[in-house]
């Protein structure tokens, strides 16, 4: 695969300072720092840090702005932000009323935001790490304490961004999460690997007529291979995987239908055509709907189902203004 | 490669289906048309219909939006929209101020677009037909009408969705139109092809180590192939290649920088470094910026930069709300 880069060395520092550029109205890096960047219009507020590796974009750095977070700390490609990279980022958007720290359940994340939890407190700074482990299919329910994150990241910043912006308090913020995180479920089907940007390695091999269900972002192993089937299958698939999980009493529910990558927007309203019939079949109503690249491997082909069943405070929560950095125009 | 779909017959159907649903908000089928969809709330103005193939989303269905078009008329994988289908969309918006029907010069779209023209003549409709011509790598500026378009058209749409809504008259319209089509040049180099999610034929060729500059978005030839080289010298080709035939005294400009496809967003930022970079070289401001996939070819490598040279006219109607539906909900 072909990539457009100057040098393994610089992918990171480059992209950001074209995201930097770019965004230059509302965004600018935190202090000397070139890896964390933060909104330049803060409320007075309970803060909001989000982060993790990049080569997912737009996740992370996509999702800071207006009604969503106010900082990003950004790590090398695959890999967690530094402590040092997530403190600059904590202290940036502190005004008093404590952060909240979202992120993937990924090994190095976790690691590197509680060394900067811990790192925060001792300057006095309140930090809760949020911890999304969306993805279903990476463990089973017993042990959802081991569940990866995957674009469901999305529905946990947007709530919480639309909740501190309301003037919630920092507590007010952790009860919301623990609803969110119950009412969350994400699953998805790879096709095709994304390769390393820096080393043009593929995440992974499948077969020219092979999907991996469940197949984790970073090629992380899913739960079978199967051979690829129509958008009407996969769809089933993906939504009776979530149904069966979900013991909800709620019907209403908002979905997300997420390119890993170089699945096409055609591909993407096929499948939402498909969900949306399915989930109208099966008595759901739903209320929001998202269908787009979220949160991608670099060119990956495949897809994943987020769904998060709501109540009214939610729903209402997610109707708020957002205005993501990477879609501030509006077109 | 692999696309996720139903039936090769059905492709474009699904596809319209579950954009409905996705944006039924907001956005409706024309009628019995399952090809033409419209806005739901129009106002009292002079009318936009867009169109074109399908293949290349966003474009054009993305950009049925608030202060953008009013309905789009959508064709086969890669093939014009019928008369019928068009000349529906027309009527849905006509509200008696006349439409203005935009496309890029592909001929069969013009000879699509140029009988549904007539036949709207037919029941007193005037339509006056804005075909873009912003690839400038695809013809000599001495036979610039037969130039193709590429992501300028979303220049045309954004920059006419906010002249209509502000109550300009059709002839205000079609001056406008006459400063945009001079202003606006885009170039873009292709890596790798995209497939026809119908019978997935590739639309090209190209070794592992080739680029092609200019080539068109349905893999027409270019300018020349050569070897890939850094995100730095691919900026320099481009932002080159606008500025050697640009011949405006004013400095002030705004800039896409489009995704094909598979190119992801760490390259696009990348890219967007160096643009920016180079442009402050050259005495040029950059007054807007866009980064993403607007114009793109299944999952087709590669990108393209367009530039629109602005003055103050321009520029003010670049910063009206605009409300893509595919990006209408900020995140």
């Amino acid at each position: 695969m072909k990539k457009i880069i100057n040098s393994p060395d610089t992918i990171v520092s480059d992209m950001l300072h074209g995201f930097v550029k770019t965004h230059c109205e509302t965004l600018a890096f935190v202090g000397d720092s070139t890896r964390a960047v933060v909104r330049k219009k803060l409320e007075d507020k309970v803060g909001i840090v989000i982060g993790g590796g990049s080569g997912h974009e737009p996740l992370f750095m996509g999702y800071v702005g207006e009604g969503l977070a106010d900082a990003v700390a950004v790590g090398n490609v695959f890999a967690a932000p530094t402590p040092d990279t997530i403190l600059a980022a904590i202290k940036a958007v502190d005004c008093g009323k404590g952060v909240l720290c979202i992120f993937g359940n990924y090994a190095g994340d976790v690691l590197n935001f509680e060394m900067a939890q811990e790192l925060a407190s001792f300057e006095g700074i309140r930090v809760e790490n949020i911890i999304v482990r969306d993805d279903i299919a990476s463990a089973p329910l017993e042990t959802k304490i081991n569940r990866r994150g995957i674009a469901g990241d999305l529905y946990v910043i947007k709530l919480l961004g639309a909740a501190t912006k309301a003037g919630n308090s920092f507590d007010e913020c952790l009860k919301l999460n623990e609803k969110i995180s119950q009412n969350l479920f994400s699953v998805g089907i790879g096709l095709s690997p994304g390769t390393h940007p820096a080393n043009g390695e593929p995440g992974f091999y499948l077969a020219e007529n092979e999907m991996e269900f469940g197949l984790g972002i970073h090629g992380e192993p899913g739960i079978e291979r199967r051979s690829i089937t129509s958008a009407h299958e996969i769809s089933q698939l993906l939504v009776n995987y979530i149904l069966n999980e979900e013991t909800q009493v709620n019907k209403e529910v908002a979905i997300c239908i997420n390119s890993l990558g170089s699945t096409t927007l055609l591909e993407l309203y096929i499948v939402a055509n498909e969900v949306q019939n399915l989930l109208a079949e099966a008595g759901y109503i739903v209320k929001d709907s998202l269908v787009g690249s979220f949160c991608t491997t670099q060119e990956m082909g495949g897809i994943s189902l987020t769904m998060l069943f709501l109540d009214n405070e939610t729903e209402r929560l997610l109707k708020k203004r957002a205005v993501a950095s990477h879609f501030h125009k509006g077109v």
